[in-house]
């Protein structure tokens, strides 16, 4: 656009004519400011923004930059989404969980109890109608959505105390973001608000929370978690997939040329994918560590994942009845689960299963 | 390039006095050709390359064009290294399956027998140490590879009789590409040269094979496979992932901006899991087929698999002794694979195995 316009204008032709094409880049700049909900602690996380913004840079020749703002920066992590839908920001980084309190639709621009897999929904994503959904979803908040950041079934949950049973959550002082928090209040939890990362381990300190997510082995062992915590339990069913979002606003997106548009989807798909990765360089690693400082890593209570999977499938229904956003979205997202795992059956699952038994040499 | 050296000739200049900045595109060109080692058959592992090159004309505003050819317009299937090398073609979209036989190591640019799936291998090929370690072997054949399109664990081996156990591999004639061939013979079947796509059925009418690796359900159901041979077996054991390669002559990267260095890595990224995305979402629908077909799909008796792991196992070391590129890559990928497995252990395998046992509502 702006390029465009300086051409008009004629204030290009006499570099042009000097033979002085990279200073036809480096004037014709398009630039946004994009701000992020996560701090610079949770680097992978607000590191995935930089790397987005790094990536438009190299594919447009530099002409279009995007600064990231950690959160606090410009606004507070919750403020971004009216950010960009007043066009105070063109674009922000960030995690449905945040605004989950504004309509719980917003969990499927994060993560579902007892949802997809990264794989699943990524699948969902690009091939199955859940983009399509989502940014219908979206445009109700003068934003268009790019998937961008994707996590796995990687948050552990950490408590202070061993749990035994289904009957130790009762009273119990957590804090899980989002859905999963609904379900743990109906097994007797007590939510304590989401969880925002560097005082978690203040919280667990001075006993104000008795258990809570984490969001990775790599980021949890950084911030001691485990130390003040040393039950790691899995697997992290309020998260199978953690989903981050790119949300711009859709003036702004309506103004790019073609080819900007298609920078901002080509830089928001190769980080997508990126994240996961980066998690999964990093968690092996990581869980050693958390081992060795003595912590204890052990599965849920079968009757544990029962009741959470139990309430987690009604809470489902009952938001089917009393939100149309969250069912058109939600009869979609389980109809595409279940037609993965069938096919994972005769597939992905026996495989993985098998190499989880092996032994390699 | 030429579109900086058609600026300094001062061809555009009138052009852009006149304000007609589109022609600017339309002009500056860089054209590729690009040779697909896949038919048309093979609507999505060639459509990945169309795809491809789709996503760089975007990025590019149409500026950087790649013509895509199928196998055997510009060259057969297995000519396509050696047109990159000698730049004949600038680039391919191939399979290291198809260069096998001229060195072992191909295979980690296409698929390993109980190797690492489809999100692991992302993994070592992002932030492992993967795509080094094949950049490395790559140019000793004037290629610099970028990861373009991966597939799951989908390749159920296709049999026209029931199989028992190991017994019955004996004098089996079978076709299964790259080093899955190799464990087969070590069981005592008869390889029958790599699979090709559309002749299988064929094979398979005629009784030439017993048995076969199939490309996916997606591709298998309209293939007619299941009808042919009725028994598919599950898992892949001897491709849990499949990884597609873009091979790009040296020289011709070399020669590209920065920008355009930057647009062929993107739009490859962008691609790279759009593959395994677009089979996931048609590989349900497809089973259903098969299935509602009267084929039937089984596991395969675990005393197979344990051989097969065992043989695997056994040429892996073997192929560390005679082949030193293979070792090099073997001993890193492997070692990864370790370190995933242990990691999914307390994250995602518990997730995937109670998805699987549990029945969503």
């Amino acid at each position: 656009m702006q390029r465009r316009s300086l051409i008009r204008q004629g204030a290009l032709v006499g570099l042009l004519a000097a033979g002085a094409a990279p200073a036809v880049h480096a004037q014709a700049q398009t630039r946004w400011r994009l701000a992020s909900s996560f701090s610079k602690t949770s680097d992978l996380l607000y590191g995935n923004a930089e790397a987005f913004a790094r990536k438009v840079g190299d594919l447009s020749g530099q002409r279009f930059q995007i600064d990231v703002h950690a959160a606090g920066e410009l606004m507070s992590a919750v403020d971004v989404l009216d950010g960009v839908k007043r066009g105070a920001i063109e674009a922000c980084h960030t995690s449905g969980s945040f605004f989950f309190g504004r309509n719980e639709a917003f969990a499927f621009g994060a993560a579902i109890p007892f949802g997809m897999n990264a794989r699943q929904l990524s699948a969902w994503m690009s091939e199955g109608n859940g983009l399509r959904l989502l940014r219908d979803f979206y445009a109700g908040f003068g934003a268009i959505n790019f998937p961008c950041g994707l996590a796995g079934a990687q948050r552990l949950g950490w408590f202070v105390r061993e749990l035994r049973g289904v009957g130790d959550l009762r009273g119990l002082k957590f804090r899980v973001d989002g859905l999963g928090g609904r379900v743990m209040e109906r097994l007797g939890g007590v939510s304590q608000g989401p969880a925002a990362g560097g005082d978690l381990r203040q919280g667990f300190a001075r006993g104000a929370i008795g258990a809570a997510e984490g969001l990775s082995p790599y980021d949890d062992q950084k911030a001691g978690l485990p130390k003040v915590a040393r039950y790691g339990y899995y697997p992290a069913w309020w998260s199978g997939a953690l989903q981050l979002q790119l949300l711009v606003n859709q003036q702004a997106f309506d103004a790019l040329t073609p080819e900007y548009k298609a920078i901002v989807e080509a830089a928001s798909a190769s980080v997508q994918t990126q994240l996961v990765a980066q998690y999964d360089a990093r968690n092996p690693a990581a869980l050693k560590q958390i081992t060795a400082g003595g912590a204890r890593l052990q599965a849920f209570p079968k009757p544990v994942l029962d009741a959470a999977f139990r309430a987690a499938m009604d809470l489902g229904h009952e938001l089917d009845a009393s939100n149309p956003a969250w069912k058109k979205i939600h009869l979609d997202y389980r109809a595409f689960q279940r037609d993965q795992l069938a096919a994972a059956r005769v597939t992905e699952a026996p495989y993985d299963a098998y190499l989880q038994a092996a032994k390699l040499r």
